[in-house]
């Protein structure tokens, strides 16, 4: 897919710097259009520098469908490796009405202010309605971290494959940390599959909820709970106070039937208003417990090398699949396969081992 | 990998059965060693006969490494698949130690005496320590189930990979259910991977659990008591009763946090003694009233159309990887890849792409 109008943007926005900066002498100056200002290594230095602008100007890049921006920002990437790494990566998730915008402007305003942080706020939403789902979508619900130069506020990108998206967030997080944000927040809506692709590149997992919503938080994707290092019940303000520590009590009491995780931490349910900004700072004071613990028993780094390692298996089998989906004979025959397994005519495995052939004779 | 035993055991069989049979004219007969005595029709025939010598040979088959036997399996299935799916299948996990087998063999024996049903128990335990974790490796565990005839018991196939030892399961259902059995269980440990497995190939999945196991049962695995449609409590029996409905009562409260499953059946949690067996008969009946349910809101039918298409898509994923794995640049490049991306030396995704653009170029 080709998107013109973002091309003609970056076209603009590069005529404009161009008047004020010295010629740069760059392979990829040397395309037809003209269109690029920095090279790989000038792109990574300013990352480096910590200079937002061309930070997000290689995000753009990333999640461009352009094969020559996939191959800069590839470049981008693997400059960036080596000085990535280095924040504390928290992923949020909640169902919509849970208050999600104003407790994540509320825990970035809180960690900008108290704790001197930098912040990167990314998502991932692979649906296609995005103002149904994600808050990024709509950058102004999150108002007081939308104006704060020390955060760094980008939707999740476009919609397609949950692979896709959740590759190219996973790549904003290694130059986001290159340019020097110290903590990472990947928002995610918590109805679909993302949970366990974020769960799969962050260090804590948090789940926002919300009391006695009943009915309306039925929509969260089950296996969720099990997933959270932490469980926070907004909206503990006002007279709704006591309902919410009695959710947070059920929560604690129905984390304690669940098996430890393998990080050895157990699971905290805690109250806070995220409209009167209360009780933010115990959470934060358990996620530095829970990052103190796990460093010292060593799961930290495990996790983050087990992630590293799923992410290349992962992209191994996604493009796998991709390529064997996208082939013609596939395409042809996949169908009415299925719609033969569908009606007992034929099994599951024979339909496989039938479409494989096909493919490998093909190729 | 081949079995040298179980062909000469195989064999053995054969040479017994050869005196008291007419000679029978199959292409199969053909080949070196003469060690066949059905055709696929035939089998076929047997086994929709209710022949479970038969029924059993042609198990063997299917889990046989050897080529020439996985035709002949593969050609039973396709001709038997038209006579299955007529049984209800109910996936079965719980630690060691909650009491599965005395449960299997009480609940078993329960179906057969009072509603007269006949029974195939499988299992599937990818691990290669059989005799840690599924019950069926050591059937005179399940005393009285193991010498009735209408009983069909089967230990999980040899250890492999996961998806090679599901499929053989799933496989084995096809047949049991052709052979007229009209109740499967399939049973695994709920300590690994092969919940999800067994979860997608029943109708029903059960979890055994006890009263104040506390660590003992922190063994079992994250996720799985959101999979289960029904929590039952073990040893519900002499002073442990209290102590049981106790268990019983907070697994309750803690299914009500979780959302509403798919097939919008509200999961239960019940006591029993599966030694005593008491209680057994309102878990028979939790299970007919979760079929009466599903199959009036006709998520029964979709949810067996959803497997049969999963089955299809996840053989091709496994087998779209096995290639991969196992072609020989990949396995010269591999480790080196995994431990560059482990020490941030390569990002995840490039490592995937230069292993990708590898193999394709070898193809």
């Amino acid at each position: 897919m080709e998107h013109p109008e973002n091309d003609l943007q970056f076209a603009g926005l590069i005529v404009n710097k161009g008047i004020s900066q010295p010629p740069v002498v760059s392979p990829y100056l040397r395309t037809r259009k003209k269109r690029r200002d920095y090279s790989p290594s000038e792109y990574t230095e300013q990352i480096l520098k910590g200079n937002i602008t061309v930070l997000s100007q290689a995000v753009t890049l990333l999640e461009s469908n352009k094969t020559e921006h996939q191959a800069i920002a590839r470049e981008i990437i693997e400059n960036c490796l080596p000085y990535s790494g280095k924040s504390v990566r928290i992923g949020i998730t909640g169902m919509p009405g849970a208050g999600k915008s104003t407790s994540i402007d509320a825990f970035g305003m809180y960690l900008i202010r108290r704790r001197e942080r930098k912040l990167a706020v990314l998502a991932i939403d692979p649906s296609s309605e995005r103002s149904k789902g994600s808050i990024l979508g709509d950058k102004t619900r999150m108002e007081e971290l939308s104006r704060n130069p020390h955060a760094f506020i980008r939707p999740s990108p476009a919609a397609g494959s949950l692979g896709g998206v959740a590759r190219k967030t996973r790549e904003t997080i290694i130059l986001c940390e290159a340019a020097g944000f110290n903590t990472v927040f990947v928002e995610t809506v918590g109805v679909g599959q993302s949970e366990t692709a974020v769960h799969s590149m962050v260090d804590f997992f948090l789940l926002i909820q919300i009391a006695g919503a009943g009915d309306e938080l039925q929509g969260i994707k089950r296996g969720i709970m099990e997933m959270a290092d932490g469980i926070v019940v907004n909206k503990a303000d006002g007279s709704n106070i006591e309902k919410a520590k009695l959710a947070a009590a059920q929560y604690r009491n129905a984390l304690k039937l669940f098996p430890l995780p393998p990080s050895g931490w157990s699971p905290q349910a805690l109250t806070y208003s995220g409209y009167y900004q209360t009780g933010i700072a115990e959470i934060w004071d358990m996620i530095d417990e829970y990052i103190a613990f796990t460093q010292a028993n060593g799961f930290f780094d495990s996790r983050r090398k087990m992630q590293a390692k799923y992410w290349m298996y992962e992209t191994i089998a996604e493009q796998l699949k991709n390529h064997f989906y996208q082939s013609p004979v596939i395409k042809k025959e996949l169908a009415l396969m299925e719609s033969q397994v569908i009606h007992s005519e034929i099994s599951s495995f024979q339909a496989a081992r039938q479409l494989l052939a096909k493919y490998f004779k093909e190729l």
